[in-house]
């Protein structure tokens, strides 16, 4: 079986079942995840990296998508965690998870943050500031245990051509590589941490493997000078995630004002294939070259585990002009299409011929709420099912309950069976907050 | 007394309070609210608009805040609803509103919003598309009910330099003018539907009063026309919100472009004062010269209302070279700087000279999570106290729980009275829907 989404030839399914069925059976917007489709995304991953190198850990970003059953059966085919707060991992501990398993990353915990992780035993703080290195010294001191610390590195890559905006707001993560050596130095003389990795993570949706190549090089020399200049033995350099999908479009605002001139410039990101075999061929080339012992390697893999493990089925609910007009918008998938755009899957009419552009709009009073923009579809009609793709990355986890309560969620089980995830919200369950 | 924030001799306050007690006594980030603020601002907006024009009504824009405490104090204060679901018509009615003092707006109602507006017979139903204006006919004949709609026009005026994207996104809400009378002639064939007002909302964070004049203008001529082309009487205009607030700058897109190109082009919104003028002027003036009668006006005020009856209260948890690190962000406050920025004060050092120039991020693991660009700020440390001023609008209505859950949310009311409205979330009331 074909899992996750598919264009049958008399319907579209997602595993095994019929997307028009399933939005008559159910009530739209609908979230269906795939487990199977899931499974199958960590194995080839994982293929992808370890076929050519084995001292290889994924930790998976819970933030992305931390609903409980994909946290279990992620943690079930091998998967460790990466959390951004004391809230995931209490999370990833409902699902099985032990903390000496979770990496915890992040430029602002809190102190609660920061005290809860070290007394459950977290296996590494990466921390993001000598602010931040202080507080967690402090923190541990007064617990009276030693914690494992990485820093955050910014290796200063040029990652696009979007240099204007975008660019200065990565920067705000991580030391510039310039200041690492003395940001060590200040750990190495804490009492209660122990700097024994390196970390970084230079983008979202990186297409291009090269950019990784880059900052394995600039990583994999700082582990060597720390070695001949601090005496400090880095164990594992993490990669942190970022890696780009096919099925999505890369878009940004440089590249709509180059749209607007009549320069289209989307690009497509490398296979997973290609990003793991030159991710860690220039990993052991690098080690081999600086003569550092087999060093781990450490991925955060988020969007591409769980992004087309999850679809989004609405229903078109007015028409206007080239407006379509769906049950599901922002509220639900709140990405601005300025930087990432999706695919979408007319479930009753896939067969037709995609005569017309349509614009298409979720359902909310918020004039962002677009989901894109002359999109190639059939002829559009009231009550025709609208499939969004790629809605199992940061959807639900980023969600709000502007105006419209959160919908129904459905597993689809690795035996096929359907499970509620979660149940339509209430009323209720707002209002109880503000009594 | 000033209500809302105030700086003293000694200390920044909002109200009574002094900030840097506030954030001693209660943990921070902490949303405050000032019902005598939410008081003055109501009170200086219908004088503004009513001390011209008689007949107007204040519908106030439930979405932008609906914390019953707020919703209650409007109510009390004369306000009527504008609702964008059935929701906010629940929510509303447990402020005590009236249904049939509620308008219902929105372009993608379900039939379960408009099943259940109807049944409750609420005041008009403001229709976006005739595919809307279809469902509402139809669910009204099922309920052997009458039900008066308007149309949202969208009047065509050109709001500012921003054409590229903007512009367009603003299009996709409401019939064209120039397809006005056929809407109108569809409506009036109809069985369950009476046409009985106009509407427009010509968009958000309007600086110039000129541009609600060029709406009015345009949409008395159309009540003109449908009354001699279709012998419809209208009986009410409603101009929407979008009124500009002088506390914020108004930041956009292109003014991002022109700022990097050395170009800054910041705008100031008109005073309310002056909005009310020259709207009711110019609105009597077009009544009088199409010889209409006295219709009423209807305006639906929003951000205008709570935006700065609300801060924020954060403090700093990391600096780093130019970027400092609050402890809320885009989370509580989900608004671009891309579209508007906020001011900040840093309480426990108000009086010292603003020497340097910071970024101010939030807290979450997001590269978009920036609230300030170059602010100009004292010396800055970890522990400071940051008030994110204008924090009222917009804010928890439209908040997540990306990683962090929501804070206390505090209200100070008219007595100089503190009142929890919600108390920190805990991780059971996320985890209990994912079990």
């Amino acid at each position: 079986m074909q899992s996750g989404i598919s264009i049958k030839k008399s319907s579209v399914t997602f595993d095994q079942f019929s997307i028009e069925e399933l939005a008559k059976k159910y009530s739209t917007p609908l979230f269906v995840f795939s487990e199977q489709r899931l499974i199958d995304n960590y194995k080839t991953f994982e293929r992808s990296f370890k076929q050519n190198y084995k001292n290889i850990d994924i930790h998976y970003s819970i933030k992305t998508n931390y609903e409980l059953d994909i946290l279990k059966k992620l943690k079930s085919l091998g998967s460790k965690g990466e959390a951004a707060s004391a809230l995931e991992v209490i999370f990833a501990q409902k699902a099985k998870f032990s903390p000496s398993d979770i990496i915890l990353d992040g430029p602002a915990w809190t102190d609660e943050d920061i005290t809860y992780c070290i007394k459950k035993g977290i296996q590494t703080l990466n921390v993001d500031s000598i602010d931040e290195l202080e507080r967690v010294n402090k923190i541990a001191k007064r617990l009276k245990k030693k914690v494992k610390v990485s820093f955050r590195i910014f290796p200063e890559i040029k990652i696009s051509v979007l240099k204007s905006f975008i660019e200065g707001y990565i920067a705000k993560f991580g030391i510039p590589l310039s200041q690492a050596i003395s940001a060590y130095k200040t750990a190495q003389k804490m009492s209660h941490v122990i700097p024994v990795s390196i970390s970084t993570h230079i983008g979202s949706m990186i297409t291009d493997p090269g950019f990784y190549e880059q900052a394995i090089s600039r990583l994999i020399e700082l582990a060597a000078n720390l070695k001949s200049e601090l005496k400090i033995d880095i164990e594992e350099i993490n990669l942190g995630g970022g890696f780009g999908i096919q099925s999505l479009n890369y878009y940004s605002l440089q590249n709509a004002i180059l749209e607007k001139a009549g320069i289209s410039k989307y690009s497509k990101a490398a296979s997973i294939e290609e990003f793991g075999k030159r991710i860690t061929e220039t990993f052991k080339k690098k080690l081999a070259q600086h003569k550092l012992p087999g060093l781990k390697l450490i991925l955060e893999p988020g969007r591409f585990l769980v992004s087309d493990s999850g679809i989004l089925i609405t229903k078109v609910v007015a028409v206007k002009d080239k407006w379509i007009f769906i049950d599901g918008g922002i509220n639900l998938i709140p990405e601005s299409i300025f930087f990432i755009r999706r695919g979408f899957i007319v479930a009753n009419k896939c067969k037709l011929p995609v005569t017309h552009k349509y614009n298409i709009a979720g359902p909310t009073l918020n004039t962002a709420d677009v989901l894109a923009v002359d999109q190639k579809m059939p002829k559009m009609e009231v009550g025709d099912i609208v499939v969004v793709l790629d809605a199992g990355a940061y959807s639900l986890s980023r969600s709000n309950q502007f105006t419209i309560l959160r919908p129904d969620v459905l597993l689809i089980n690795d035996k096929q069976k359907i499970k509620f995830l979660r149940r339509k919200e209430k009323p209720e369950e707002i209002l109880n907050k503000l009594l």
